[in-house]
């Protein structure tokens, strides 16, 4: 927050310099025409230059406190550069490629090549067996079509929007909030003559961009003057735009649906038989994996904004009296970076905390909440995301839907700030309740008890004859009214009604007063035996954005050293084994033949060992070998040099040990599974000296 | 054919018969209007009757001819109460769900549940092994949102229709040809008074119902008076609907889309960049598993004609003039049922063949398809498809695209009839081709030469000039002609001009003879030195509808038995543990503290042992709890009854067998890895009886 303060006090400074520039400037104007001496205009002259030296060194003190505020300490320049070779290394070697490039492509849409397709698949691996698999889920595969009174129910028909602007003339889209902020954005940045209040206006814009209105946002586009950006003709004024992509189901063309912008309502719609599949017990989760549609506006951010995408979804139902959760113990000690509401607020940062305190000081609302932020926590540290750049954010009231009682953000950092990629919330009983009313189908869970329990019950029982004789047509609407009174209101009216014999009552679904007699109503308490509790379950929603993940994963992994002759930069990637697209190369050292059947031995072991490997026999040398490996991120390349023994080196360190043929898959194993450490490697087997291995 | 031979005899008995009956009839009938004797009239009643019932015996030999013909032995109903059988067990234990159930569902939209979600994960994981990883293929994930330009290049947008009518008065849709099948075979089925004659023709347009143009269907559909099914209302003439799913990329509405209704064409357009991936070297194949969309006019066949599916494609691209492959000695043996075309023309049946003489013989077009013919069938076998209802048939003539060269279908038999599961097709450069067209980019392979070729090459040059002055207008259409001779054609001119100096030469695009002087054209063949080639490669395309797969296999897979009491059916899948959703369960015997802790080890060291398992502590019978295991066709289950050792129940056999608690998981793992057989740990630990299982 230093450097808001900073700023601040800087853009003050050098509009105050600014007046005295403008007022040395007009002296020296008079002097000049009223005739002054020259050594007058020259002294006047020098103080002008002088002044405006001075500003010039308080913009470039701006400059570096915006960057600074902008970066974390890096440069938006330097972070555009690192962003530029990560994504020219990904492209290059098809982690992915822009997908129908050789029609030019289509915004927001990307193939995973085939590297990339072994990372997804190893990350999505990865969650099957921590989710699905440790915590007994029920994974569903349900379709991408979906009718329109599905999405309709779950509110996506109604809400599911962005607000967007035309183009008067050319008729192109834009989205009217990133108008706004990259206008804000730009002032901020370049404008050094932006006035300290001003620059307070744009940054409050900024912070509340999400929550302004159609109205609000059409407003400030139209004061500030924005303009289409490729046109500079006027724009529309804002309007929703829904981001559902929608087709037609069956040749009809009356049944409309959508590709399903989540893989949530396909386990919402299923509950009751997942329910019943669960032997009717609670808490219990379903989980999704699979494709989401977001018909974009205008996709940028790369692969962070993309049109078609791969979710994991959880939805863990539980007794909303009860969100205990029995292995919370197993996370409670963890530390990571959360950050509050109240610290958003109050303007503090990101701060370390435990998550068992967390709970327990209520600021996650409770225990199965909690639970997934640890596991969603040792998910994402476990595939490679560096815990100092990933934090746990709580969603704001305002960001927050009605109906939900907490929600936080994995947010994990990256060049484009900070990115949300798991949300974690706690949707009460809202979806149930939705789909419950549309289908008029009861999505609930019995609680039976094991002997009945004896609860009072308020009883309204309207009598009908004196009702229709004083009420006619009105008649319904009284009885209604008053068999929804709550207990107060209806124990009041039972002691006025025995004290006066009489009280006037408002109905509002006839909007007025009417007089209740004694006759016309007996209010009562019983006690009744109930056998069951049933009620809505509240679900909790870890969801999962497969590619912002893997997406931070590259940048996280991602570093650049010289070549050993120092003339170029060799870019790596740091995969952790479990995510590499393979774990292990094998190389001939040279194209012959007895080496090569070695490394065909040494294949089949791996393959026996259940190691994914590639040999390469070209005859490339040794080190351009290394360097292709280590761009695709392989964490073991196995040398061979002789046909009794071998080197295995560590990409990282660019370490080796010799180690003999037959045991060679073996130790690889050992390390990719995580039963050894490379330190281990490393006491156990001579060191290899890197000269022979021409690197 | 046995049993047409007989339909059709019997049929014309049943004629024969009829007519005699009208001719007693009327016989009866003159001697009652007559007043004949009543002795004569009850003779001639007598007569009738017992033409009457040779009738009704001829009618039920026709019957049990049709059920006959259509079963392959099983009636239709057999057949029907079977797939019931299958199709009940697997929704109400949750393997698949008719998607958004509560809201009355879509046809055509399924949900894998939790155990047919496994079951579909551990198809396409061994799909990954057997393919992908053995074969070294290059994995792709494009998204399902493509754009119209690729598929118009593709022809989807101009081909990839059904024919529909339309009911006049309520606007129902229909395929066309299921409503003139449907009659069809309703005819043949229960129409007993059809004519031999008619009966053919009804089959004849069975067998080239998939040939018949609109214009043929819709005269048939008049012809016939067919109506719609529900209303009886008349019916439109057919005409074409597209079965994609179209959306609109972006908010403008002007960028068409669909979604992809295979995934192969993402692939094709990524060659150039795939080809570069694997080192500028054919052959290789890229594969892709995902979602493709078909809008189904009006969906039947439950799970086998869906509009959402998962399809598995490899696309593997190989030089065409050498479509050998180096490891088709590896499937060379194999011998399976193989149904070319030749033999469905002559009205043969399937036969068993043996692969490598197929493709000697020329049955199979090369090696490649044949490799791929054989790896498909390796796979589905594997998966636990019986290989006595497993065929591989040729396409026919008419059933293959113009450009492909050959086209096999893995077949699997079900209660719908031969299915078409997988399609491995030898697609020639068709699909490079278009895109290369369309996009303008080259999607070629070059094989450069070892060293230099030379190649006699033909070189026409016409001579501007001469052209110019003596067509004027046309000289354009002659130059484009003469340029365009092929190789033959431009020697004769040549040595016609040689000796005669002029020559006739038609001109297509003018229509007409032209004369061609010796001065206008210079035509000669000269040695030219070549490096390399440049070609468009060949794909050879198996394609696997995953769904129809997986349900194909429920159907092999399941069989009922009496339970111990004998009082009911109980069913039970005989997946292979490949398959099965969980390999084993884990049963305390009673509940009781220490036999539930002696479980949770068991299901510690299984963990471990990465066997995917689940604990039943319900009270339940164990007979029960063995019962509702085999229902998910789980492979084993241990049941807990000592602290020391433990059962190990084999499913289909029943068998049991002792083994020490500590051993119990490395036991299960190498039967379900495949690693030793059920017979092998039948000989090596003690038999268990059944008496103290309870079951």
């Amino acid at each position: 927050m230093a450097a808001v303060a900073d700023e601040d006090s800087l853009r003050r400074a050098l509009a105050q310099k600014q007046s005295s520039i403008d007022v040395q400037g007009g002296a020296v104007r008079q002097l000049k025409s009223s005739g002054a001496a020259k050594l007058d205009i020259e002294a006047a002259v020098q103080s002008l230059n002088a002044l405006k030296l001075e500003k010039a060194s308080i913009e470039s003190q701006l400059q570096a406190a915006l960057a600074g505020a902008a970066g974390g300490g890096s440069s938006s320049a330097s972070r555009d550069a690192f962003r530029q070779a990560v994504v020219n290394t990904l492209e290059r070697r098809l982690f992915y490629i822009p997908s129908f490039k050789i029609y030019r492509g289509v915004a927001g849409l990307y193939d995973y090549g085939p590297p990339g397709c072994s990372v997804k698949s190893n990350v999505l691996a990865f969650w099957r067996q921590h989710f699905v698999l440790e915590e007994n889920m029920l994974e569903v595969d349900c379709p991408c079509v979906t009718p329109e009174v599905v999405l309709k129910a779950s509110g996506h028909v109604e809400k599911f929007t962005d607000l967007m602007v035309k183009d008067e003339k050319t008729g192109t889209c834009y989205r009217a909030d990133h108008l706004l902020k990259d206008f804000c954005k730009e002032k901020l940045e370049k404008d050094f003559s932006l006035s300290a209040e001003k620059a307070a206006e744009l940054k409050h814009i900024l912070a509340v961009l999400d929550d302004l209105s159609a109205e609000q946002l059409g407003a400030k586009i139209k004061e500030y003057g924005i303009t289409a950006p490729d046109t500079k003709n006027p724009l529309s004024d804002p309007y929703p735009f829904n981001l559902m992509f929608q087709t037609s189901i069956g040749p009809s063309g009356v049944s409309p649906g959508y590709m399903r912008p989540e893989t949530a309502q396909g386990i919402f719609v299923n509950f009751r038989d997942l329910y019943y599949y669960n032997g009717n017990k609670l808490p219990f989760a379903a989980a999704q994996i699979g494709q989401a549609f977001r018909n974009e506006i205008s996709p940028r951010q790369g692969l962070l904004r993309v049109r078609e995408f791969t979710l994991a979804e959880i939805e863990h139902f539980v007794d909303p009296q009860d969100k205990s959760h029995p292995k919370f113990s197993d996370v409670a000690k963890l530390e990571f970076l959360m950050f509050p509401r109240d610290d958003q607020v109050s303007g503090q940062c990101a701060k370390k905390l435990q998550l068992g305190e967390a709970v327990s000081l209520g600021i996650v609302n409770n225990e199965t909440l909690g639970y997934f932020i640890g596991r969603v926590y040792l998910f994402l540290t476990r595939l490679g995301i560096d815990k100092d750049r990933l934090r746990f954010r709580q969603h704001l009231a305002n960001e927050m839907a009605h109906y939900a009682a907490d929600c936080w953000d994995a947010e994990i950092e990256s060049s484009y700030g900070w990115i949300e990629c798991v949300g974690i919330a706690d949707r009460s009983a809202y979806d149930l309740r939705a789909h419950s009313e549309k289908s008029s189908v009861a999505l609930v869970a019995q609680e039976k008890f094991s002997e009945p329990r004896e609860v009072e019950k308020l009883v309204i029982t309207s009598i009908k004859k004196e009702l229709g004789l004083a009420f006619k047509g009105n008649q319904k609407m009284v009885t209604e009214a008053l068999e929804a009174m709550e207990e107060k209101v209806a124990m009041e009216m039972k002691a006025d009604l025995e004290s006066k014999g009489e009280v006037e009552f408002h109905v509002c679904t006839i909007g007025k007063n009417v007089t209740i007699k004694k006759n016309m109503v007996s209010i009562s308490k019983e006690i009744k035996k109930e056998h069951q509790r049933v009620f809505t379950p509240s679900v909790i929603e870890p969801s999962f954005g497969i590619g912002r993940i893997i997406y931070c994963l590259y940048e996280h992994s991602f570093y650049t050293r010289p070549s050993k002759a120092g003339d170029e930069q060799l870019n790596v990637f740091s995969f952790p084994p479990l995510v590499a697209p393979i774990k292990c190369t094998v190389f001939p050292l040279v194209q012959n033949k007895k080496y090569e059947e070695v490394a065909k031995l040494i294949s089949k072991s791996l393959t026996a060992a259940g190691i994914s490997h590639k040999i390469d026999i070209t005859g490339t040398s040794i080190g351009k070998r290394y360097a292709r490996t280590d761009e695709l991120g392989v964490p073991f390349a196995i040398t061979v040099d002789s046909t009794s023994s071998v080197t295995v080196r560590e990409r990282d360190s660019k370490d080796q040990v010799r180690v003999d043929v037959e045991k060679v898959a073996s130790v690889v194993r050992e390390v990719t599974d995580g039963l050894s450490s490379w330190a281990d490697v490393l006491k156990m087997y001579p060191l290899h000296s890197s000269e022979t291995a021409e690197e």
